[in-house]
């Protein structure tokens, strides 16, 4: 039996039970005309070329330090379209709860989702609930998908030319270091947080300083590894890496020399890379460093010809290696 | 452990294996340039209204008589964008994945998901891969997302008139009670299958035959019972339903005999229902039944201002009740 103060199937059934939980929860928190009409779909008109991008959030545990599964499902699809130089506009949220999840945890992630639009303005526009009997999801799981209307283009990761420097935007490992404490009960009240974070700001201040920009990409899932393996193989160039300018907090580089894990391999979900041409990159960092979430943003390294489709790390002692993909199991659940 | 035929934590860790399942199965089955860019977000062009729609689905078992959990998700959320009057023309793909699932089982399912592409046209231009430890998921979720344009405006749950003649595509019940069957293992041989399929094709006649259509739905959770109750409360009408022009199936309505459902309740995921003017009702007819899937098309009702909000079912014998919103617990895990 599921107490009232719990979500119980019914409020999944499409009947009475669910409309009251659309109602009272999410019509009150997202109010928009768009999706106070109910309908199958959202009406909508855009006057530019779009972005449309989705991703699922699985985090576990469902509250860390630094946001919440709610706050992450938003910033992150938003964070997805801002990379393509897109202004989110448009979200969907689609729900998908276990039977008996507490109503007031779902009240509070909802109220999270709310928050961090307001960081670019985006609208949900349209959503769906399914609740699953016990055991059939992992509490919640949350997917959102975004529209944006693309305000600068030609962003690409098949667009990186030698001679780009590339910049990230902030210290990397954040999030998988935060999710990685939560999870072997590190304690919550350290100072390590997750980074997590609406991006377009930044991007905003990028493109009214007329910076051209190459390439853009949040490093999530793989982390910065991921982010230049893929560049270098898309747009078959060599990106030189300064090792020792890669920002990495102590905390992180605590545990993951604690657990045997990479921080360049770890997840962020508020920190971007970004490849720019030589003579725009002051020009970049000057308008990174007037947004907070940005402010330490700094050069890291260089695109060259050197070996086509592969990251070379060049320590602080005048050795090289190559960064490569991060390979096996990496951190499960990690957003 | 897990067998290389069987997906592991590392196809969704971002890194190597993440890449080579995106590259050998939904790139191989989803093929288009858009996709193929493998950007943060497809970058798309539009050129008049479009609507916005997203699912996921849950359900169980994945397999049925008349689908699968891919098919339904391909299905499920072109119906949307086709109720709305809109072409789908772009859709997203989700998929949360539980360690262990069979790799022959997902690329089964990737296939069934291209096959249904075609009855629309639609093609999906974004998707995210997760994989969550064994136990965090039921097997397998998918999102989908959908944009499509806008060929009809006007179709509105809040647009229904007095003498509009409403029309069910279809027999009803269908898809709730191939579900049941299948769960309560009362044998996949029997004739009763899922309606599940793309209407695309039979809205696009009726826009082709220049139908004016007030509202369409596809009568998916809570059924026939949840459209026409939303649809009174919303447009403030009365909706005057003869009950014995409603089709549904003998299988249907034995299997709902035999476990105490009512048919009208069942979800249905091929059949939607129409309101149109009293006199486009005989061109609405003939326009659906040029299509496969809506060739049994029949009137059921009209709309009046007897008792506005609710839905009145005339019975065969000049008896009448209100047919309510479905209460308590329905099947969960029906889509």
């Amino acid at each position: 039996m599921t107490s009232p103060k719990q979500i119980q199937l019914s409020h999944g059934g499409g009947g009475e039970e669910t409309n009251s939980l659309i109602h009272d929860l999410f019509y009150h928190y997202f109010s928009n005309d768009t999706l106070l009409a109910a309908e199958d779909a959202a009406v909508l008109e855009v006057k530019k070329k779009i972005a449309f991008t989705t991703d699922s959030f699985t985090v576990s545990p469902i509250f860390f330090n630094g946001g919440n599964i709610g706050k992450l499902a938003i910033a992150g699809t938003v964070n997805d379209l801002a990379m393509m130089g897109a202004k989110p506009l448009y979200l969907s949220a689609s729900f998908m709860i276990e039977e008996g999840f507490s109503f007031d945890d779902l009240k509070t992630i909802v109220k999270a989702m709310a928050e961090e639009l307001k960081h670019s303005g985006a609208k949900i526009v349209c959503g769906d609930t399914k609740v699953v009997p016990k055991g059939a999801v992992d509490k919640l799981f949350i997917n959102t998908s975004g529209i944006g209307e693309i305000e600068k283009e030609g962003i690409s990761a098949n667009h990186l030319q030698e001679g780009d420097i590339i910049i990230v935007s902030g210290d990397v490992g954040r999030h998988g270091a935060a999710i990685l404490m939560e999870r072997e009960g590190l304690g919550i009240s350290g100072d390590l947080k997750s980074d997590c974070a609406t991006l377009w700001p930044a991007v905003q201040a990028l493109i009214d300083a007329n910076v051209s920009i190459s390439a853009m990409r949040d490093a999530t899932r793989g982390g910065l590894s991921a982010v230049l393996n893929e560049w270098a193989e898309q747009s078959a160039v060599c990106l030189e890496i300064k090792e020792s300018n890669i920002p990495v907090d102590q905390a992180v580089q605590g545990i993951c020399e604690l657990f045997g894990f990479e921080a360049f391999d770890f997840a962020n979900e508020g920190t971007f890379i970004l490849s720019v041409p030589e003579k725009d990159a002051q020009m970049a960092l000057a308008a990174l460093h007037t947004v907070e979430v940005t402010k330490k943003a700094t050069m890291i390294g260089q695109v060259s010809r050197k070996k086509e489709g592969r990251v070379i790390l060049h320590s602080a002692y005048g050795s090289s290696r190559y960064l490569d993909l991060p390979k096996g199991e990496l951190l499960p659940r990690i957003c």
